[in-house]
């Protein structure tokens, strides 16, 4: 329960749709829910509708849509440790961390976590977009010293969850500024002047195009500016890095103490859940401020006893890291050969380009009758004419996957 | 990925510490997280401080501080299930649920919350919190018909959860107005007036005094100003109403059409996620455009396994629900008997007024080492002036377990 102050408040932003209609009409009279109809007929025009497709125990796609990028979700060390923790600890943590939800599990994961990216402390949440709101609304919070309100400077192609985190901190007063993305230059631009403090905000690998962004020029411009550089590593953990350390992970700059990142515990690790990495007080600050933290039940102990075995794997097997990346170029370079329109992959992603929305959608059914399960994305989640497959490469992929893959896509090929 | 515009935007609000200090200094140069130590100080001189306190396998403590209301968390049951679903599907979800993280458990979850509840449809995430942000800001988002912003109407004091998701509706453009607490009059003259779509959001069963609110006024007003009615049962679900159904299930008004509820799996139901429950066209709406939905890894198997076990023995132990209210509120009348401030429970929690932050933090201590864990809510989590501890009933506490809490609390109250 928060206090709010009541009465009314007017929106900053003029409602856009008012300069398209002079003349407004009012709102038909009805029912308050029925233009829900009205906004699906318009996405299933824009052939944008969505729907989810239940897996059954039993499938057997070959799957190349999932960010189980190291094969650990399923794996029996991981999957054991689920079972145990539930058995050991409950179904579930039963409360907020700061009330009961805590545990000693929850501790030695943030321990492992914190030494494998060597960072001084970790604090886990119950998903990557609450870890990512937390980090990025607690660290912009205004400060009662603040003469000016903080500046978040974010790359263009920031994941959904950072956008929400910086459309928080701006509700909190905060100025927000948005670089071209992976243009250090531009954002160095954005934070130059001003006397406020400053955040250096971006993906470390995008989700979508799977490209790791140039963290040594952000870290630079960060540097110059005096700004704290954020950075969510979600699709780097377990897959770039010396062993999987993830994109700053193992370096100097992943335990410097101008330096947050937010990992998830549900791509390389396999499990669920999210974390934020940094310096003992960065993460002092998120438990006694952060609201995603505070105000929600602490992680599952199967998912956090899911993600500590997964980490112990990657850590006695860390070849995975390297074969998840391996992989990944294979498939690129055979679909290039073939004469598609694959990106290069930095990661595990690579991308395939699709004439249109309707067409990648198309083609990743048509894989899917053939067996192979892709992802595909289309507007919104990515910009008009750039619909796409996603595909994901996974450590545990043989060479008869690789070649199963390949044929299929190339086989179903739009046009 | 998603799209924002390049370049700087200016807050709305101007920056509330200019106006106190005309002579800005200049931010000390320096580190730039710096203001965090400082922010820890301020807390520490407020005794403001909080911190996790890790449990053991061991514990023993008799534990009020949670939300496990029906005692189902380590229900041998739900913890099974918990187990075989990470056995059966794996660890993590793998993917969004728009992409590969659907599972036939996840649908077999939602229809039978679903109709336990009376509603159409249901959808799970990942948290109560991310299934609030989903409910508020798709059903508010901006629709290409509206001529005007839309309202969303809310109680001061609904969860922090649904306040972040009304920042956000906010900053999409939506006027937000805020009444009284439990005041419908209130409610109905903000929504009086304007063309516009209108939205009427508050809690059941409010999280820190356990006050159930007066759903069929806030109904009234809703029907009368034709705005959508969206409830937070969270504290509701598994405790009241008929077979633990909730504040609105199992009635007429829990299977409408323009009332959409969400609830928690991690209360009542022992486990980890969230629901919202709905209509076919709110939840179609919530799959594709809810943000947490689609940019969010699929809730983890073994989470949505122990939520449906616990629903199943809900249903088949209706008894646990009235359970729980009765034991609340043997507390609350206990406490009152020994002359305590205590609340008089509508569902499960009964809270206790402390004379400060200071003392509520003390007396919360002394009952932890006399074996009873109970809560302790403090600002910003509550008004000044009203700190307190505060008690969940548990369905299975047994009249030894009551009659200790009584002794414990009461022999360790403050002066």
């Amino acid at each position: 329960m928060e206090r709010l102050d009541t009465g009314t408040s007017t929106a900053h932003r003029p409602w856009t749709l008012r300069a398209t209609r002079p003349e407004p009409e009012p709102l038909p009279e009805g029912h308050p829910l029925d233009w829900l109809d009205r906004a699906a007929e318009g996405r299933a025009r824009a052939g944008l509708t969505r729907r989810t497709v239940p897996r059954s125990p039993s499938d057997d796609l070959l799957d190349l849509a999932g960010n189980d990028y190291l094969g650990l979700m399923r794996h029996p060390a991981v999957v054991a440790a689920a079972a145990e923790s539930a058995h050991t600890w409950g179904a579930g943590a039963g409360g907020s961390r700061l009330v009961t939800g805590d545990t000693e599990l929850h501790g030695e994961l943030e321990r492992e976590l914190a030494e494998f990216h060597g960072s001084e402390a970790a604090l886990v949440f119950s998903s990557g977009y609450a870890a990512n709101l937390a980090m990025v609304t607690a660290l912009v919070a205004p400060a009662t010293e603040d003469v000016e309100p903080p500046l978040v400077v974010c790359d263009q192609y920031n994941h959904a969850s950072l956008i929400d985190a910086t459309r928080l901190a701006k509700a909190s007063g905060a100025r927000v500024a948005v670089f071209r993305h992976g243009d250090a230059e531009h954002a160095a631009e954005l934070l130059r002047g001003g006397p406020g403090r400053r955040l250096l905000l971006s993906d470390t690998v995008f989700s979508v195009d799977g490209d790791l962004t140039d963290i040594r020029s952000l870290a630079g411009v960060a540097r110059t500016h005096r700004a704290a550089l954020l950075l969510d590593d979600a699709h780097g953990l377990g897959v770039v890095g010396p062993g999987g350390r993830g994109a700053v992970g193992g370096t100097p700059l992943g335990g410097a103490d101008d330096v947050v990142v937010s990992v998830t515990l549900s791509k390389s690790l396999g499990s669920q859940g999210g974390a934020v990495l940094g310096s003992r007080r960065v993460i002092r600050h998120l438990v006694e401020t952060a609201r995603t933290f505070v105000f929600d039940t602490g992680l599952a102990p199967a998912a956090a006893g899911a993600a500590l075995a997964a980490l112990r794997v990657l850590r006695a097997e860390p070849e995975r890291a390297e074969a998840a990346r391996s992989r990944a170029r294979e498939l690129s370079e055979g679909l290039r050969e073939r004469g598609l329109d694959a990106s290069d992959p930095d990661a595990a992603v690579v991308s395939v380009l699709a004439p249109s929305p309707e067409e990648a959608l198309a083609w990743r059914a048509a894989c899917g009758k053939d067996g192979v399960r892709v992802g595909c994305f289309r507007p919104p989640s990515v910009p008009d004419g750039r619909s796409r497959l996603r595909l994901t490469a996974r450590a545990t992929l043989d060479n008869t996957d690789i070649r199963r893959v390949l044929d299929v896509i190339t086989t179903n090929r739009p046009g």
